[in-house]
């Protein structure tokens, strides 16, 4: 992997990724106002967790039309983009309309609850060059790269001050609320490990103590046995709908052996992720021939520089959709109380994507 | 508060009330096909949670046209409906395609996880026969009925072998994905405290261990004393948008003294949380002159037989927009993390709904 490390106008960080040297890079344009986002935290007494506000997002870019696309490489100093022209394949910069950022200031004080800065860090990911080309239609060391560059993010982003979770995803469709269609994912540090994360973890910790093993482990031990879920199985990763899915068409990829965070992966686990990722997401968009919304994202161990055999990293994908045309809407029962209605057995719905036929080497 | 109970013809349940005696009541028609809905829970490991499967719901009644309206009462063989005709103002039935039911069966054994029977109740609440008033433009008596509904349906769930939580909630608005455009509710009674309120209880439960007192009493108490955020506050109710909303016009309702459950309340306190709700509504619908969707629910305590002095009832609303035309999608942070990201302050979205003037004996 190859990586250059460079900064916009305003301050904010810019790195580009490459399988290749990364050469004939342009300079990188932009309005030169020092970046200052200055979002805060606040607490919510009754779920015990924060809650981030961040008033500037409202005037987000916000579905640009097709011919102003901020994620397309740009040398036209009267039409500047995020990104410089240049020979590489996936860039990440600093999001221009942070929820969390290093440059948040002293919060407003409150009667009612605390509040605190909302120091961290919002990154955008861009998949590739390409406006058209999603992740799963990526060749797969392409993919693979990117595996590494969530790694790369992962380190980086852990090393710094406060850091306590790092948390890649990757919001896909409009469904998803989507506000830029050029394939790109995201990536969020935390502060602090998030109400979820934090409860998996909890889970993984207990069974951990009282069995010596990750607990996920001894799931995809399960599943690779039943069979029936399972959507890819290489040497070292695996693709399948858990039997307790909780979306239509949810899906889980792991390193089949536990590995804590994305950046202690080997170049073979990698290898074969990519594989994983590939398969489910051209199983996804073959599914109703057309692409497939989705909320993708990976769970590993908190950044609290401690070593963590419990955690076993994997990435969850939920679908927008549970029948062609049928939205998933997460209403009172998903929302309020938490407990998820699945209108399909996650048999079935394996079934059905199994039934898909795809080409990774293509 | 009068009440008729009723049964279907496939044996689901039925209650009429009325704030007059109920008359006039027409036969309960409908399939005599015996009620048999066999929904089944398994264990979501990591979660810590039950996930229901009910996959009958995918063919359930999904926005049908004008003309068909399973909700509106009819005297029609030929064309029955949920509802009979007669003189009353709110309908309380059975769920036809329930994510719980008393039916439920043994479920199926799986290697991976646990499973269990999904019993348990779901309840569909008919606001009104009018299919085209919505809970805010009923008269104010008519509201409190409907809390009082909420109160005798809670008090007979809380009754019912194995029920440990009973959520009352709405879905409005097709954004929501509301399947059925007349005017209600729905009721979930679970066989477990769900995840969610769970969480809140533990975080009143620790408050009340710590302090003595209710932990959203001294909240409310702080929201009322910087008034800013306050939409309504009279003798027995307040609603007011939370200094830690997470949703953008976010809106909590609750008794101004700590009740545990809806069944507790008292005459005076219904009639005045009926004022707060209705106000709330008609500046929801006032805001931008049009229908406000959201998610309605009350968070009591558990029904698990014990006093819950801890517990104070109140009900909150998450709106579908964060703006005209813009809809508010929970994505990466909100979901697979659990950090809510506002674009705004509580303080400026109570601003402008203390702006809309509302009257609410009209």
């Amino acid at each position: 992997m190859h990586s250059l490390d460079l900064r916009k106008p305003d301050g904010r960080n810019l790195t580009l990724y490459g399988r290749e040297p990364i050469t004939n890079v342009g300079t990188v344009l932009g309005d030169a106002t020092p970046f200052a986002a200055n979002p805060h935290l606040r607490w919510h007494p009754l779920l015990g967790t924060w809650v981030a506000y961040a008033a500037y997002r409202q005037d987000r870019t916000f579905l640009p039309p097709p011919e102003y696309n901020p994620l397309l490489p740009s040398a036209n100093e009267a039409a500047p983009t995020e990104l410089p022209t240049g020979r590489y394949d996936v860039a990440v910069f600093d999001n221009r309309f942070p929820v969390l950022a290093p440059t948040a200031g002293e919060p407003p004080a409150l009667e009612a609850v605390p509040t605190d800065r909302a120091s961290g860090q919002c990154e955008v990911v861009v998949y590739s060059q390409d406006p058209q080309r999603s992740l799963g239609h990526l060749p797969l060391d392409h993919v693979a790269l990117l595996i590494d560059v969530w790694g790369d993010r992962t380190r980086r982003l852990a090393g710094r001050h406060g850091i306590q979770y790092v948390l890649p995803f990757e919001n896909r469709g409009v469904e998803m609320g989507v506000t830029l269609h050029h394939p790109h994912g995201q990536i969020y540090a935390y502060p602090f490990v998030p109400m979820v994360p934090a409860r998996i973890h909890q889970h993984e910790r207990d069974h951990f103590l009282a069995h010596g093993v990750p607990l996920l482990g001894a799931l995809l031990e399960s599943e690779i046995a039943a069979a029936t879920r399972i959507l890819y199985c290489g040497p070292h990763a695996v693709a399948f709908v858990p039997a307790w899915a909780r979306y239509t068409y949810e899906v889980w990829v792991a390193p089949r052996v536990a590995v804590a965070r994305l950046d202690l992966l080997s170049a073979e686990q990698t290898a074969d992720l990519a594989r994983a990722l590939k398969t489910v997401l051209l199983k996804y968009d073959g599914l109703w021939s057309r692409p497939f919304p989705y909320i993708m994202h990976w769970y590993q161990a908190p950044t609290d520089g401690a070593a963590h055999p419990e955690v076993h990293l994997h990435a969850e994908f939920y679908p927008a959709y549970r029948a062609p045309g049928k939205l998933k809407y997460l209403a009172g029962t998903e929302i309020a109380a938490g407990m998820f209605a699945n209108d399909a057995l996650p048999e079935q719905k394996a079934s059905e994507l199994r039934a898909v036929v795809v080409d990774v080497d293509a």
